[in-house]
């Protein structure tokens, strides 16, 4: 059963879920199996030791939770901390309010910073904060390393060496849900205690895997920590990986197989090819807005994010508008504008497995929709920008040289 | 990347996950989607009205959590209960075993009424319970209607009935994990304020959905209830309901799709027909037991189970080496003994998307290994005390008459 | 086992094989099964009656054979004709010149009617020869609708008129490889007493099955034609079709079922949608072309394929290097030149399952790539030209609205 | 859409075509690609070498044609004979019958030696016409190697052995469709000429590619062999061949990656393995049919054939029923009887990726089907021979040890 078939196919730059490579969706293609013969515990291993590597690191413990990212920032949270506990977490857009309302939900003392959105989470009142909390009453600083709102990248390295600088023992946990495998990431490097992401992200698996890393100071805490949980236990995965088992509840083998193939593309292509291209391609798309007359959402360059553009568009125009239009038009899937910035601005997700002329097919369409909408584009004008710069950039593809 | 390849195929007689039928697997092959567009909420409304039928429930409300077993469980106690509610929770094998550490775990006050492991639910504590307690201090009866563990089914019309006669107003919560489309559940006539089920059992999907389905009373319970709760709160779903837009947060498109088909499945079969073959496959494997000169681990034939049989061996016998043995020589995936039957029982799961000879197969299989493992069997007796019974019974395929 | 793989999607724009939609590559993924079960035969009949739609031929015979367009073009002549038989047939690039060596070794007696490559087939020599064969020593008259070399489709209405004008009864045998499905074609109004396409082309189906279509004329003809065949012989399979059975050796129920849902899907577009579809992205493709300062090497409007544009490049540059670059760099599949045109045109192929953002991706690239090799274009120049046309004409989609 | 669905899994047991493996699934799940590429031909390499090792040749040159088994047999016998040529060729059953027809229709002169139908080719009339043929007018020996219709192996070694103790330089063509990866076949030890398959034999593909090979002797014929041919000319592929682009014509790439999986899954069993497997099946199959008290077609035990085991009913008994029966009530695909047994026997497939308790759900099947239709088995009898022996000869699963 398929609904509303149009011909050929769809276009999908939505920040997440992102499009599936043909050889994770062949290698998901099969019957179940027992999660309890010899077999899924031997891929489960390679797995475990292999997706530490996409958070680099080599000292985190690794967690592949059947779940969302909502699921996973969950388990972030419940496993290291208490209710009550004070915690300090930056709003910067739609998804650090839902995390952050998911904390007050949860009973922690939310130290809440707000920037304006289109801004990075203010880290001068991070170090604010820190410098006046000599009584160490701050647990943990939850940030969202990339605001799939607004297109804002935070500085995480900044984060360390505040925390540093003040020898500020708080746990940093952050949400990596549509940065983890585009965006530079270095959970040792930074001392990140818990870092995840969601496999429909730049992974490029469907929905269903929370995957969450855990530092060996975020699994100290662990063994003190009040909050009630227990799907999101990590203790009972723990007790399974001791008796090589691995799984507390049945996992989906046929994610399991996926995440193999997913993360041996990711490998073969080199993880750090696979940043540099999400770089690529942002720039790309960089040039495309600008060469349109339009403003990028995420105010400084410092900021911008390398796997969602949001793109603010003049006031007389509804983005809703823009989002149906592409979809019922050019079978172009867009992300709409969220909350404050709902109507205001469009997304353009360019994250996971995509190449150079995927997104020239979408920014071609979005300049056909800017003008159906009543925006005075130049046709190709950001193709143009996009392609000049791609052309001069793309590197050949390693396997066909 | 496959793991320890055999000729043919894999035998899947684990009491879950179950074999997916070709239909559900070809369905759920294809790429990620933006759940907002028009398309998602006009699928996710059909599986929502259509889910609701193999509850048998027109009241009821559901939620295609994505999770585990384990996530739903946790998503019934929480949206309806406060910590320090007194429950009533029955023990008779390891899955109820878990609900329960699941409930204790949760800070509920739990009353656990243990049987001996192959017998029901004692419903004559229950009886005592509800007349002793006149001040409804009881907030939940919990009970697993089928314990996968030794293959026991419980009465549900009797506990309704219980709850009935002494007009006790206790929430009535079911694990329908190893029963919901495959043995009779009737969800309204039973008042089962809360029933669960996961999407790898009789429904023949892979892991991921934990399908939870809410009564008027239980829902009003939700809005009082005290537990905390973010991913598995119901109100966050109602919220989306009213939108139309459905979602919290992303859905594996792929098994929406998935489910769909599925359901289509069920119900060209027709679920009474469904459930009416489990029953035939069931007879059939309890009457192979028989011929084997072996016991079913459920003692009374009122408690037998028509989706797993739990096999008990004479005690020179370790099942572990059963299982191994099957899986190691003949492909074929049998269920271990797990906690106070392990090493005592191994169990053949019988469920989902399953036919006669399938099941043949699997007890020709089940021979040849307990012979291998010096159990003195008749190679053959029982398939024919299977097929004997299978012979006279099995109807037509009525697409094919 | 894969091959070179590279970030993101293939793009596809070879004039054949073309992209499969999603929908297909589900359908065909299956086990086999039994061709002599009561399921495949009427799944066949459904494929027989509904493929003559394609064809717009009521009083056709179709015939659904495992083999490519190589294997159909046997099939038309030898069911049709006897060995030393005249026939008349055009040579307008290298697949016109591939069927001409094939009848000349069947011993055909053929009259080569060549054309400049680019221009369509010399229908005044058609006439001529007409006009002076009042003996009927003609038997058949052989042409490609499109030839897919030069990008250059054939007038079959005027063919038709030319045969009725001099009363002429030679056989009209028609290689629709590269137009069935895509372009205007009328069997019965045309006169077209064989048709003949392959799956892998605008029917967007994997290579396999050889689809030839049989008038009334042709099949009486077939009765006397003394060309030696067996495996493409029609009279094995009219006897089966009496018989129900439909099969005269095993089919592939893959692509059965594939066919199905590809006619499912065109049906459901619409097939005069479909055919404007491709007359739109084709037209936006010459608009391109222009818009780079290159040259259709289809000489005459009238003769423009809208399945394939093969595009004529500066005597300096060799269009080998640009199919390379294309693949190696932006993994974008282009078609080479061949044969007399080999290194001076490079193919477009804009057929089958394919949109307006798919096209407009492939042409982004085209402009990279000659910008690569040196031609000294304008980046963006020609999806400008091609995006203002199909921004201007592309409708809504239906199921969308 | 699927037609006539039934709870569970089909058990498809004709003797093809047969059960394809999952990993070939999933290889084959794929789009389109051009197969003009570098992937391509890189492919077809790998797979000409190894596909020589399903014959046992290193000096034969294989063909991966796109036809079914009836292509594979015409391409045979065009590429090596020339109009009038005389063969000797062997009627024992149906597909025997079937390229004799063949061999007639393409203008040979045909020597049928005919068999009862249950006998193997009559090698002492072969050994006649060797020595009697002392001006070699024979120019080739046409034998299948293994008889479907009645389950029936031809001892080829034998027929080798008579050629040269005649020194007879008569070509050696064979058609190995039900037998090449199945049981032993030995190309250039035999001195086997032509040696022929199709991919939903053994190999277990869906159907598509005939895999002919041929041996020098068969080229060096092919330079001068005079029938008409060409989309069965060896000649094309061979100029491909050098090009090393390999393919004439347009190939299936989802058959070439789907061949490439199924070759690995055979290498990684081991060839002798598979072999084995199937004997082990056969003899399982045979012991069955001796305990429900029926007749093996096949005569004699030098000629059983270790892929299918023809069945003799008493005459009481229209296999017609036994067939429609199985599939209706209980999703059992079994082969009919054809042609002179037509009615008089039913057959068993055993070939292809197919394990034990597979086999043993088929045989438990068909004894109840043979209840269902009037003849007194006793249930369980076949299954309980079968499973003796099995229980006492399969091996472990070496992955899995």
């Amino acid at each position: 059963m398929d609904y509303m078939n149009g011909p050929g196919r769809n276009h999908l730059f939505v920040p997440g879920p992102v499009n599936i490579p043909e050889q994770v969706i062949r290698a998901m293609n099969r019957n179940n199996e027992d999660y309890r013969s010899s077999a899924i515990p031997a891929l489960t291993k390679t797995l475990l030791q292999d997706v530490k590597k996409i958070f680099k690191t080599t000292s985190g413990t690794p967690f592949l939770i059947p779940t969302t990212g909502t699921g996973a920032w969950e388990s972030a949270l419940t496993n290291t901390l208490s209710p009550g506990d004070r915690i300090v977490s930056f709003l910067i857009g739609q998804f650090s309010l839902l995390w952050i309302d998911q904390q007050q939900r949860l009973n922690f003392n939310v130290d809440v910073v707000e920037s304006e959105w289109g801004q990075g989470a203010n880290l001068d009142i991070l170090g604010s904060k820190m410098a006046a909390d000599t009584a160490h009453s701050i647990k943990a600083v939850c940030i969202v390393h990339n605001e799939t709102t607004t297109g804002v990248t935070n500085n995480l390295a900044m984060v360390r060496k505040l925390l540093d600088h003040y020898h500020h023992p708080a746990l940093l946990l952050v949400d990596g849900v549509s940065s983890v495998c585009a965006i530079d990431f270095r959970m040792d490097e930074w001392g990140v205690d818990v870092a995840l992401t969601g496999s429909q992200k730049a992974l490029s698996l469907p929905t269903g895997i929370g995957i969450v890393c855990a530092s060996p100071k975020a699994l100290e805490a662990s063994k003190t920590a009040k909050s009630v949980k227990v799907f999101f236990d990590w203790k009972d995965y723990l007790k399974f990986y001791k008796l090589g088992t691995y799984w507390p509840y049945t996992p989906s083998v046929q994610l399991l197989y996926g995440l193999r193939a997913a993360l041996d593309l990711i490998f073969e292509e080199g993880l750090d090819n696979v940043i540099a291209r999400h770089k690529r391609l942002a720039t790309a798309t960089r040039l495309a807005v600008k060469a349109w007359g339009l403003k990028n959402c995420s105010q400084k360059e410092e900021w911008f994010s390398d796997t969602v553009t949001a793109v603010i568009v003049p006031s007389t125009i509804d983005t809703t508008e823009i989002i149906k239009r592409a979809w019922k038009r050019y079978n172009l899937s867009l992300g709409l504008g969220l909350n404050k910035v709902a109507g205001k601005v469009f997304r353009i997700g360019h994250l996971g497995h995509l190449n150079e002329l995927q997104l020239l097919g979408c920014l071609a369409g979005v300049e056909m929709v800017l003008k159906d909408v009543g925006y005075p584009v130049n046709l190709g004008s950001g193709v143009a920008a996009a392609s000049s710069y791609l052309q001069s950039t793309t590197p050949m593809i390693p396997s066909r040289i």
